[in-house]
């Protein structure tokens, strides 16, 4: 039975045949089933299913989907049950959204419990927030023996083991040993003398998308975290990280856009609203700077309104042409593919192909201009303006998000307005300003 | 020393103390360092490297920044020497972009050359593209003795190794062991009982970004790569999901901005016009429609041209506000958010939040409209144009996206320029339409 399958008899008003099938689901796929529907049923479908798999849905959750409202949905005794049940990070995840006394009662019967409050005090979105605390940890002048024996005495949990890590007798973290070492290296061994080098560590306070970066950036399958003694807290791994980097490229889409990060994708109407008004008054601040250029050719258009039929052609086209350029600029600076010594370079490359592409476009508008009517002159000027128009927009698409960078700006944010403000401007005047010189 | 003035030593003349420094470098920081540099300064420096970091950055390096060209520029001999220590996959990517004559120098002394060649017959963003075929398989009916012992016999590679797949007489796939449970279950058992139901396995076909949403959705480590028999061909990991994900998104970004995903962010500008001529075309057909409903205005235009002043106002926001729009709801159609039953709901939503913003904005722009001169009901005009352009943006901007996908388009496919196109379209339709109604 296919996803799509199972949601529609999840839909249905009696859940017993899809409870029937749910139980041999992947907590990831339930999870996406439950994202379809409505509250009083997603609780029900939670109250009657296996503990270890409910749970597992909800911390599978994405926290647009509330799972913190379906938590208490289902009660607070049967609540305090889910949670239990889950890893000390995804119980903190869990509960974080909710009010303190619920959260109280939920975690009442965690016998983790301060594990769980421990990982609370970190902000969501930093190695803190992101890292488990369940890993297992040796010391260095243990042998491999004692290792072997650390993980037997982990029940249940090592499949997803790939790594122990060697600590001294404060708790420092000393080396990592992959765990293909224990099987190959004689059990007679030393800890220390198998261990690698903790050539990357992180802080709890460390911004998720630098520890998604640096994972990244040296293909590891986790990094520990830990304290400014050097004393190790817990460990971040790879599958944090996917979750990482699809969450930064909806906040770098957003921003992009001109809309905010802050802005959840599944967000009632008044959210919406209080996230983008920001951003359009901003918009509407630099859009009174285009009509003002209008308004000082006012005179110009009075005596050749078809100048007006331009005018949204240059403007869109430019706009076009330098989000074109900004998209590739942001991206490379995203991924750190524009050093610093080649940004004049990016600039100028980026102005030429404005001017190979507005000569192109810039041809052919021209000579619709001049058949239209009003003459070859009217045609020189509409394609002037445009080679003009996307010659700046290929400057504005290069330089603008590289200041924003080199003065410690997110590059990506809100650029396309001050970029299209750019080419409006600078179209509306060079076409306006062109026909008064030359068609008046 | 860092990564930052460890390039500045790179740049200099003679790179001898930078080469001093270089040995103890990771290679994707190695990589990192070659990217801010001449082609020849690069060659010198990968020539004078030890050859396992030297092909370990080649390795590192984005497509974008043309190892294969750097590869050329030591001379064949010392290419394959360098190619001859990747594995097959790196092997295989690295040589893909060089021409027949040159591969065929390069691979001559590659021990491994079938399984490159074998690799380089899939198309680089498939499974089989990205997949290593360098894995352990050990018989279904073995015992864990008889894997470690293959594991053992796998000289060097232990460190990324995180589970063994069983597989049958005939190469098919049977099972997978997460590699702690050899340590953990007794060396007598067959591997048979302790191996786990392979869920999710893809075939070499497949493409690169449903893969990487697989392993994403399931949190694995590792997905095995069958053909059509179920026979095992390889392995992709977790580290090239991430590598996906990142150049998916930068396709992602580059489409909604009008961009073609197929221009290489490090491209020369003959490149770049091919990628950006044609979408600026698309751009350039629509924009004369905008100019088409200017141009039914001409007369209004000509006996009230203050109208043309607030043409780029209403233009600009509808633009920006269908955008926001549009980019809450093509991340949601990215990462399935956006169930089909709920599409009336979400376009409703957006239609109704343009609304409240339109009333917003537009009574800004209606008072200043008044205040500027020419009365209030030009004031009236310009506010009601621009509620009405924000109601078409918030429908534009969740409709076009939630249509595109249902007929098997990509959302993201240049949809900023329709949508502009229709908030242009409306929104001059408005204000001119309106004008010719209650200012004439």
């Amino acid at each position: 039975m296919t996803l799509e399958q199972l949601k529609e008899l999840a839909a249905r008003d009696d859940p017993s045949a899809f409870l029937h099938h749910a139980v041999h689901l992947h907590p990831s796929d339930l999870a996406d089933v439950l994202s379809g529907l409505d509250e009083s049923v997603r609780a029900r479908i939670i109250a009657e299913l296996p503990t270890e798999l409910a749970s597992g849905a909800l911390a599978e959750m994405g926290r647009d989907e509330h799972p913190e409202e379906l938590l208490l949905a289902v009660g607070p005794e049967y609540a305090a049950e889910l949670v239990a049940e889950l890893p000390a990070d995804d119980a903190a995840d869990l509960v974080a959204d909710l009010l303190p006394g619920d959260r109280e009662a939920v975690l009442a019967d965690v016998s983790d419990r301060a594990s769980v409050e421990q990982l609370l005090a970190y902000p969501e979105d930093t190695a803190g927030g992101l890292m488990t605390t369940e890993l297992v940890a040796v010391r260095e002048d243990a042998t491999l023996a004692d290792a072997i024996a650390e993980i037997r005495a982990q029940s249940g949990e090592e499949d997803a083991l790939y790594q122990v890590y060697a600590v001294d007798a404060a708790g420092r973290l000393r080396g990592i040993v992959p765990i293909a070492r224990l099987i190959v290296a004689s059990p007679e061994r030393r800890v220390r003398d198998v261990m690698e080098e903790p050539d990357v560590q992180v802080h709890p306070e460390q911004d998720q998308e630098q520890v998604a970066r640096v994972m990244a950036r040296y293909n590891l399958v986790a990094v520990p975290v830990v304290d400014a003694q050097g004393r190790l807290l817990g460990l971040v791994t790879f599958d944090d990280v996917i979750d990482v980097v699809e969450a930064e490229t909806t906040e770098d889409i957003l921003q992009f856009a001109g809309a905010s990060p802050a802005e959840l994708l599944i967000a009632p109407w008044r959210t919406a609203v209080r996230a983008r008004l920001p951003w359009l008054s901003v918009n509407l601040l630099t859009a009174f700077l285009a009509a003002g250029v209008v308004f000082v050719f006012q005179n110009t258009l009075a005596r050749m309104v078809i100048l007006a039929v331009w005018m949204p052609v240059i403007a869109g086209m430019g706009g076009n042409a330098g989000t074109q350029a900004l998209a590739i600029t942001v991206r490379r600076l995203a991924l750190r593919l524009l050093p610093r010594n080649r940004a004049a370079e990016v600039i100028r490359k980026e102005v030429f192909v404005g001017a190979i592409n507005g000569l192109a476009t810039g041809a052919v508008v021209g000579v619709m201009a001049a058949a239209v009517g009003h003459g070859w002159m009217l045609g020189l000027v509409v394609c002037l303006a445009m080679l003009g128009n996307l010659m700046v927009a290929g400057f504005a698409g290069a330089f603008i998000p590289i200041i924003l960078e080199r003065n410690g700006v997110d590059p990506a944010i809100a650029s396309s307005i001050f970029v299209t403000t750019f080419t409006d401007v600078c179209g509306f005047g060079l076409l306006l300003g062109l026909g008064t010189i030359l068609l008046l």
